[in-house]
């Protein structure tokens, strides 16, 4: 079923957010339902984040139509919302191109518009940067408003609470605007949800909604959503009857819930916040998916979706092909592995911030439901509460993207490796994600775990390893950090250990070179399957390092005097990353060779697809080819 | 006025916590008096951490004669208030060499004592840690109590708000006790402050403190505290009067106020709460410094306390010794800095999370006390603030502790480095620190940033370096940190610089000798003045390298290949630090020589004075000496 084209009269005449305030309030509800169409359109030609945009449509027109941007400053949190802001900011033609590369980015960028005045990716951060721009405001005499647009899941992490409690301290001149949708990526947990259900629970929100989904029903999933006129509900601040003490204990004005989706009743609560100033939080209900029946359904499976996911989603179920198989993912074989070992060992739990799904959990979840811990976004207190179970005797498994980690990385110093606690992490995303692009990318997990003490690093090369690194880490005294991409994962590459134990090297080929040209690859992690054609073409020896830390550094030392060069390659910071440990290791030992470290280079990489992102930073199998034989080459003229 | 020793006839009977179980309860306010004396006593002996101890004496008391520890786990936030705890748990006599090398830590540690379950230094972790611990207890079917204590001000980090989120959804079975001295280092801020002080304004617990200062005052500082009986404000729970909406609204049961010198009260209520299960959250009002005049008039000031500090304190004015004249610390030179800029420049605003005094800006508070945000325990926040301040034009600088900062970590790399705003990281305390240990050593700082793109790290020898680096950080487009230790300042080191442009590392000797002597040795930070005598007796080149990033490779490389081995020496993790990717920069420009990266050795560093630190891991001047004289020697051996 393919979705037919609509036609956007009023859309067309938006070029710039002035032009939308330029029309006529009556006009607006209209234009609501060229955008959603128009988001539908955009997102089954380039994929990206439906459900949350789907949900933000009225709320994104309204906020354009009331606040003077960009001179007032809308932070969005996460910035994965963002396709209609992008619309509406100069961007409509540009977004065909959504998260590819040299195309916009599926979150807000400084340097993409100045309608982005902070760039996001990770969540949680709004409420910190909008307050920064109130106070740069309040110190320059500036009269503007900064307003940070927060979902109720990232307001679980602590540093929203952090900002929250600093700025209604500082009676600053900020807006909070909780998108409430009733879940993050996961369904959400913890004590605030239960305090947004009981604000929710309100009447006067329960009879807009009914309201709400009569007219819905009328009109159709894509048709006019809501009514533009609802008698008696309309003037202005007569609907905010909520009271939240939790915020208002942290110093903020409450106002709602209102409807997300009754564009009257937005526009005129955002008009009269316009009007105030202190720390104000409208609490606005929406639904993810809103307006397309099956991502209303499952937003989670909407969360993101592929190329012409929209028409797959809306067709009948008969006509939808099977998923194709392959081989699993790193995330599937992983979450077998874990699965097993719970099945045997009651003292394996899985904790999770919010991300049951992403890293694969929801097997976990069916089978040991009471041995899962979703502690929402939350990644500190993740990593913490792993601790504390671990000092009990339990085996807690950390599964974490490696970008996440970033956010807990002292907790991972001072709580777990300072204690020498048995933690697993299952890092996963770790390298470069793709079109999520470098607020996403897992760069730095190696460079920032190669220097903490007590702390194994497994970097897994196929289904083989990773399944031989979390038996190793679940019976090893002591945290461990197992790292794999977002990828399919090869079943087995092959090789033979080059020293006894479980951690060590593998050898995949031996290089029958003479001087000056024996050359040793060692390949960390998935970069190791790309490495096996390059070594036959340049007949390289080619070693599978595994393990990141400890070092075996003894086999690989003697490998590498047979050799007269020393190759690594891996899917991280190249500066400070595990070449450049390995290669100073072999110095240190005595066997100093001409060393070429290959990694992320020193910049931030694009988005685009995992490909692209790897080519753009040489390390596509055509650029490791090419280094590597360019180096080969400078070895002999220096020779 | 030296202290004159008391009798400790009652505490000499306790070995352990049961034996405090095994007294008349008659007998414990003489107990808590014995303690407050021996408590002073030791402080006076070996310096510490005296105002946060002298406010927990009752509450340490009464935790230990209620619960049943060590089956019963006491989660002790922070750990610097854990001395009459220690003293409780068979470490009395071990507590002379408080913070000494050798003896027992100013913090908890799990290798210390079963009766320190969790260990701590970083704040607001102990709700995570004892939260695992409930959960692991629910798993395994035991019953036990998991108790966090945590301070009002530790409370402000959004760890503990994730932690509570997580314990009240739960359901979980938790016993938070608020140790609300309504402050933390610095003077307390924030909207939950404000709530707490709502909080403690119930009558009740005014009238607790009206009769406490009567009984206080007729007994003297070190007297009879608080009277033992109280007719009709003893039975249980009758006092439990408060009411919190914030915690209420996370889902815990909230009791409180209570006094927390009341020993009467806190038993009853203590042993009240024990009978119950579910998150509980007990907020007891304490007074740190309490039975000390001069340390209740000045807690910030009796934060740490150095030996005879406590008879200093007492004694009259007159006979006070000035503080001793010496060069600045690196903290009063980079504060100093800092106040010249602020005065020429509107933009520049510095940002504290709750360490106005040991970062130095007391003298920035006094002068710019509008351009000086002080966010509580909120580094994440912190940072990200930072970021917001910056978009709108202005220059924020953040003064941090390197350790504080690894909090904020992926705050640096995803809302500054990415974004490429101009950040200035003031990063205090950077190196080994001493006495406070692992939990505090800025071990880590450099190895972290050398892989982030687009941040900039200056790593000052001297005053002149540091000025300079100030200088340059201002005025640069982007991030940069600036680090330096917890140590004396030198003015000027001299040298000349090896290029153009600030950033250009200096020369400030050059070898005579002869190859295979001819030995580089380039510094990093405060190492180098340390380096200058060992440069002249071994006749070794010697540059300071002032920058860390970017690395001002080409005249390095120039000199490196005029020499015939190189030698880096930091004052950080030696793995990932900034002599590795030093040597890997020279030997990838063509001058590959035979190196010696001196650093941080691969395994946390035990607490001891900042030279016994330094000499654990081989960064005293004559252990640097002899590793580079045993270099020098292998190199003659090998040629």
């Amino acid at each position: 079923m393919p979705l037919s084209p609509r036609q956007t009269h009023l859309l067309d005449l938006i070029e710039q957010p002035a032009d939308l305030r330029a029309l006529s309030r009556g006009s607006l509800a209209a234009l609501a339902d060229e955008m959603r169409h128009a988001l539908l359109e955009q997102v089954e030609a380039t994929g990206g984040h439906l459900a949350a945009n789907l949900g933000v449509v009225e709320l994104t027109l309204a906020l354009h139509r009331v606040f003077d941007t960009p001179h007032d400053r809308l932070v969005w949190d996460v910035g994965h919302q963002t396709y209609l802001h992008k619309m509406l900011t100069g961007r409509r033609g540009w977004m065909s191109r959504l998260r590819q590369h040299g195309g916009p980015a599926g979150f807000t960028r400084r340097v993409e518009s100045e309608y982005d005045p902070f760039g996001a990716g990770h969540s949680s951060t709004s409420i910190s940067a909008a307050l920064g721009m109130a106070l740069a405001a309040e110190r320059k005499g500036e009269d503007r408003q900064a307003i940070a647009i927060i979902g109720d899941g990232a307001m679980t992490a602590g540093q929203a609470f952090e900002a929250l409690n600093h700025a209604g301290d500082r009676q600053a001149n900020l807006l909070v605007i909780l998108n409430d949708n009733e879940m993050s990526i996961s369904a959400n947990v913890g004590a605030l949800n239960q305090h947004l259900t009981r604000l929710r629970s309100n009447p006067l929100i329960e009879r807009f909604r009914h309201s709400g989904e009569e007219m819905l029903a009328q009109a159709g999933p894509l048709g006019e959503l809501l009514g533009s006129t609802r008698a008696g509900l309309r003037d202005g601040m007569r609907h905010l009857l909520g009271a939240s003490s939790l915020f208002e204990e942290l110093g903020f004005r409450y106002f709602g819930p209102i409807d997300g989706h009754d564009l009257d009743t937005l526009l005129d609560t955002l008009s009269n916040l316009r009007e105030q100033r202190g720390p104000r939080l409208l609490h606005v209900v929406t639904q993810k998916g809103r307006g397309l029946a099956p991502a209303e359904r499952d937003p989670v499976g909407f969360h993101g979706v592929a190329r012409n996911g929209v028409s797959r989603a809306m067709a009948p179920s008969a006509d939808k092909p099977a998923t194709p198989a392959g081989p699993p993912t790193w995330t599937e074989v992983a979450a077998t592995r874990l699965e097993h070992h719970a099945a045997k060992d009651e003292r394996v739990v899985a904790i999770t911030p919010a991300m049951i799904e992403g890293s694969g959990l929801k097997g976990f979840a069916d089978r040991f439901p009471e041995r899962l811990y979703d502690v929402g976004i939350a990644e500190q207190h993740a990593v913490t509460l792993a601790g504390g179970l671990a000092t009990e005797g339990m085996r807690p498994v950390v599964a974490i993207y490696s970008t996440f980690l970033q956010r807990a990385w002292d907790q991972v110093i001072h709580d777990i490796a300072l204690q020498n606690l048995p933690v697993t992490f299952l890092v996963d995303r770790a390298g470069l994600v793709g079109p999520d692009g470098p607020t996403h990318a897992g760069s730095f997990d190696l460079a920032l775990a190669t220097s903490v003490p007590n702390l194994a690093i497994a970097a897994p090369a196929d289904a083989r390893d990773l399944d031989a690194a979390i038996d190793w880490a679940l019976a090893h005294d002591g945290p461990c950090l197992v790292r794999y991409p977002r990828d399919k994962c090869p079943a087995e590459l092959g090789g033979h250990a080059l020293a006894e134990g479980i951690t060590a090297p593998t050898l995949l080929r031996r290089s029958a070179a003479k001087a000056p040209r024996r050359v040793l690859v060692i390949g960390v992690g998935a970069m190791v399957e790309r490495l096996i054609p390059i070594c036959e073409t340049l007949d390289a020896t080619l070693v599978n390092l595994r393990w990141a830390r400890p070092l075996a550094i003894e086999p690989l030392a003697e490998l590498a005097a047979e050799h007269d060069a020393v190759v690594t390659v891996e899917e991280g910071a190249r500066i400070g990353g595990v070449g450049s440990e390995l290669l100073l290791a072999l110095a240190e030992r005595g066997v100093s060779r001409p060393g070429l470290r290959l990694g992320i280079e020193d910049r931030f990489i694009e988005h685009g697809s995992r490909e692209e992102c790897l080519a753009d930073t040489g390390l596509d199998s055509g650029s490791i080819a090419a280094s590597i034989a360019a180096f080969i080459g400078n070895l002999c003229m220096n020779r």
